[in-house]
């Protein structure tokens, strides 16, 4: 931080101190691969106490106050009451996310199926999480599709798209005047030869014919190898068409493993173009969430790490000097321009955050808050009988 | 085949008459994704309809006569019963697949765990299967270990090698003479930062210390992106280490789709090697299997077109111009060369097959003819009620 | 083709006669890695000797009557007398390839250099090449940008989006009516961090804002690992925005090997949208280009070879049974669509192009006739002294 | 360093004091794509003036005292001058690399061609290098063979393995008791279908037959996308078969990077394997040697920022807290155990790097102190004239 006088300190601390973070009520479920869900102690048995789950992990970090619903696992009779039971533990419902990819009718594909009854079922489905979203007062609907094909032939290309974009016009038709839709792309899994929405062009493509309130998710996990996701971020910046943000990280497909596990450098070259376009502040309006899955780790605390690991990174995209990295780069100083960079990365900005910690009057440690509290003891005491929440349930 | 004289158009009808492809008792079972798992009708319910299904598909085929298990999922009381059952409807038992990875035990690994208890539980399970085998007149012990880690520093990667390292000597050392352990590879999945088995070295390294009846098992699936497969299988039979294949094809990871259907020229590249090594013939004791998931189409019908896929490309191996692609190498004619083994791939030989079926005294179109047997709608109306066989059940 | 009757078997015909294969004149000189060039005799030495041997493949195929030019290597002073040489051997001179990848100046980039110095000379370089075109009456300006970075920082991502459409711009204003601007893109390679154009969805944004004559130009080598290029062909039609093919093959990057040589099935599926969209008629408009290196075979004959292949690939596509195809997609027949697929690619074309070819006067075996012609040996003996033509000559 | 006493300190910097990382005289010459060759001013005419070159990086970070040879590139009349010439200047000659890829013998491979002459002649070029390592004391032969094929069927891979095992075994008898082969494998490029050591698998499989002194050179660039090479590294070490590093990075395929620029993580991850198996030390035997390409960016800086990352990786390796990783291993504490990795790799190790130059009588900052010594303008100045080295040259 050497190259920066207090009122720059300032801001950095200002801007880390406004960032916010929303996890997703399923990584407080069980999860797995296709070999073995394995069930751990505490698992939360209904919304209510993913909600208190995700409330633990927002009072010892202070950056993550909203929680992502996902229908129809997260569906109750009465959203005002599961709103109301959110904000008495200090956290919001965030984003609600459409599930069109767990019932047998959708073996074929949703949105995209050749049958029109299971495209209207489909789309159905995507205006009730409309009105929930009126009920919630979310402010984004986030869709994933799992439509797809796994064999050459199996239907036709163009022809999923036609109905993909009937689809989406629907439903954004529906949205209200403050409610965004948020278009999420995954190059393969679960369909294994073709995805109906495979890469950001696609998705950006979709969302430009729908108009100013469609934007493109990036989830982090969901590109073919070498992808240099910054680029797109960098690109969806520059075209005012990135809305969100799904953050987990992978050394292979998607694995949906702790967000800045696998790759520190990369997450950190993502927040950095963030910070460049001054498109971290909340009314900037990208929704940063986590989607992960803590397969073999304990939940709770892999959140909270997944939470610091975004914060540190960004932390180190905000101590980039902005003014010697742009000379050096008018310059052609290729070396000098890298150097400036990684001075940044390599610095260590834990003191950095433990001190903001501490002025919020948080633990500078929340894993070790975390782990002093008891709370994983306790759910796992109190939480027995019932059906543990996962993927499905 | 035009530079086939009548003794070599024999010798290929010969070669295609003996070939032999095991089929694996949980590719008639349900199967999906970690987001799904699609049931379908008239799914076998236990060993004993899987086995009544595998035997409809050799009935069709004429070279499919065995059949894979997979234990727990096919455990019986009586081996030497479910082995009548298979023999009676003109099948036999093939290699027993053990399983170590769907137990709550085996979250951070089985024969690899650092908790001992669980790795002696692990190697006790291998010698379960062992027993089985003495019990089924298995002739192979198909080993495959989802052992690795998430994390990085999660576990020693070395420590976990000496483990498997002791753990396949002891399951080896308890093989019959006539015994054979086959040791697969993956590239990742379930684990995704190491697997403890992750490439063909790694196994060829633990058979070669363990001894001639180790052997490498190919998962077509289960390579990184741009691994040339049939350099593998060239390499492997050249040091006497390939011993069986797992089937499938992909176009992303370890996709599991029908072989053949991603890429056919791959699938007839890797046949080509093996034919060129003359390694076709049953007594050189290569087991060629299949190992796939038809998450989205009819399991039956599904198999029956692998096999078909798989006898094609054999097929075409058998045609190629040996002498001719010899001489061409030998001349350094690129072109030339390339010709040669192309004009065997550009042959259509389903003609040659249809030819080979009916001269077996099979209908030349296994599909329509399983299509006209009315045993979908069977066991669709028979298998009703009990629990559908799964991964995992 | 049994599903085929007559007047369907004369489309087919039809449309194989009237397809059109345009080479570049590179594909005709010394190419290699970056290891080695491999110089081989009888190598064109300057632009007419391309054309000359240019001609020599269209008369052995009958399809391929254009040939690429790339300023600066096949700069003349004379572009009349340049295109008249081709006429009077049959061939036309086709799509103008810029180059601003091979000066001093480049060295941080062309077009998105941060120096203005550099970009202004590019343009006008851009510019220079539609002059070029109103002299040689060509359609088409191919742009490929090496531009890039290597590390980290080293420029402003955005700030090179910028420049790079303000180029474009520039450039796309100083087109004639009848002309076209066709943007490439390439996922890495020369530059190894970021490039500025790396996917389809870059390329098809700054085509979408410059106008309908910018379309985007596929190169079936420049995708990431896993990237399914027919779903890119039918997205981009359905949006009207394929200009063109940049044929090639390759099993890892950018190999550049002969079109259909590395995945046979691959260019199927491609070929397939192309038909199934009705765009392989020339009055469609997509250019239809090989970009290859013959860097260890002959080149002419791996032309032919090149050419050849794609008429097989199309040959199959053509022969789909549409109808067949969309009833069993509609009817959500997995297997039994992707069998209606296979049946055409399993089909041998070979005879049929050699009737074709025989109806059009040509010689059935277009490698064979070029052997027999003595061509190869005849240039190896005239062209002697002189510089090879090759990259960057 | 929190937890670390004195005494565990001092064996910190003793071991960042003692280690050693040889420079390539090849990475100061020009390099550059297929594309073009950006040259550079100041850049080496012979290999005097690379090894002078190299000398300055020793000179300021005090840890690359060794210049890697490369046969013919650097070939002079009296090696024992240029050693002479070298320890004048503090540094001395390092590994012996060979050159079989470079000649138009060569096209169709080296010591695997299928022409006996061709290849007589390849193995005879490494019997010279093996001479010029008794000249030069060279302990390494370091072999890279670019020997494979770009079609399917151009030649027999098995055979081609025989050719390689045959060549392998003349060079190995050739060797001096003291002396090594080192065998480099590749995934791709300059062959685009086989490689004829692709993998570390096959490079493994040769040394094991070859004997106690043929080790497994680990380049870093040379792999599959997803390959876990610290896994590689590990699984070598434990069969006493690692036997050099040549350090790069990449994001794509072989781009050649610098060292530690694309991912830092995984370069920590590296020599933590190399730390916990206490395999750092000059006396283990193993050769940590850049071999990298700066294209675009001026060489000596970029050869002593490379050095630094290696340093600075290593540094962070030796923080790793063993005792509490290998408890929190062994208690299945995932979180924990990769949290005590991260620690280390979090730490800033920039003050320690500049405490132990400090110690060395050296500049905290190698690269302002280069900045400062007019070097860069030196050469450029002097180096006038005369051809300047590259690839090839």
């Amino acid at each position: 931080m050497s190259h920066l006088d207090q009122s720059a300190r300032d801001g950095v601390k200002r801007a880390l101190r406004e960032q916010r973070i929303e996890t997703p009520s399923w990584a407080y479920a069980n999860s797995g691969t296709r070999f073995k869900v394995f069930a751990q102690p505490g698992v939360p048995r209904d919304p209510y106490e993913k909600i208190a789950d995700a409330a633990v992990v927002h009072r010892l970090t202070g950056v993550a106050p909203t929680v992502a619903l996902h229908i129809p696992w997260d569906r109750v009779d009465d959203y005002a009451a599961l709103a109301k039971y959110a904000s008495d533990r200090g956290v919001a419902l965030g984003a609600i996310n459409s599930n069109v990819f767990q019932d047998d009718d959708y073996k074929l594909g949703s949105v995209t199926n050749p049958d029109p009854r299971v495209r209207r079922r489909a789309v159905d489905h995507l205006l009730e999480c409309v009105g929930i979203m009126d009920a919630t007062g979310s402010r984004d609907l986030k869709l994933w599709f799992s439509d797809g094909t796994n064999y050459p032939g199996q239907d036709d290309i163009r022809a999923r798209q036609d109905r993909l974009a009937e689809a989406l016009s629907e439903v954004y038709d529906r949205l209200g005047a403050e409610q965004r839709m948020l278009l999420e792309y995954k190059l393969f899994e679960p369909a294994f030869y073709t995805t109906d929405v495979p890469d950001w062009g696609t998705a950006y493509a979709h969302c430009l014919r729908l108009g100013p309130r469609a934007q493109v998710v990036i989830d982090t996990g969901h590109h073919a190898p070498g992808t240099n996701i910054e680029f797109i971020v960098a690109f969806l910046l520059r075209e005012d068409k990135l809305g969100a943000f799904d953050f987990n990280s992978r050394f292979y497909a998607d694995d949906d493993l702790m967000v800045g596990s696998a790759d520190p450098f990369q997450l950190f070259r993502i927040m950095n173009e963030i910070v460049a376009a001054d498109a971290l502040r909340p009314e900037y309006g990208i929704a940063f969430m986590l989607d992960q899955c803590h397969n073999i780790e304990p939940k709770i605390p892999a959140i909270i790490r997944s939470v610091m690991n975004v914060q540190e990174a960004t932390a180190k995209a905000l101590l980039v000097d902005r003014e010697a990295l742009a000379a050096a780069q008018a310059a052609g100083d290729v070396l000098g321009a890298n150097a400036v960079l990684m001075d940044a990365y390599d610095t260590d900005v834990r003191p950095l955050l433990a001190g903001l910690r501490a002025d919020l009057g948080l633990d500078p440690d929340p894993i070790a808050a975390y782990r002093r509290s008891g709370y994983a003891e306790k759910i796992a005491a109190e939480r027995v009988g019932g059906r543990q929440a996962g993927w499905g349930a």
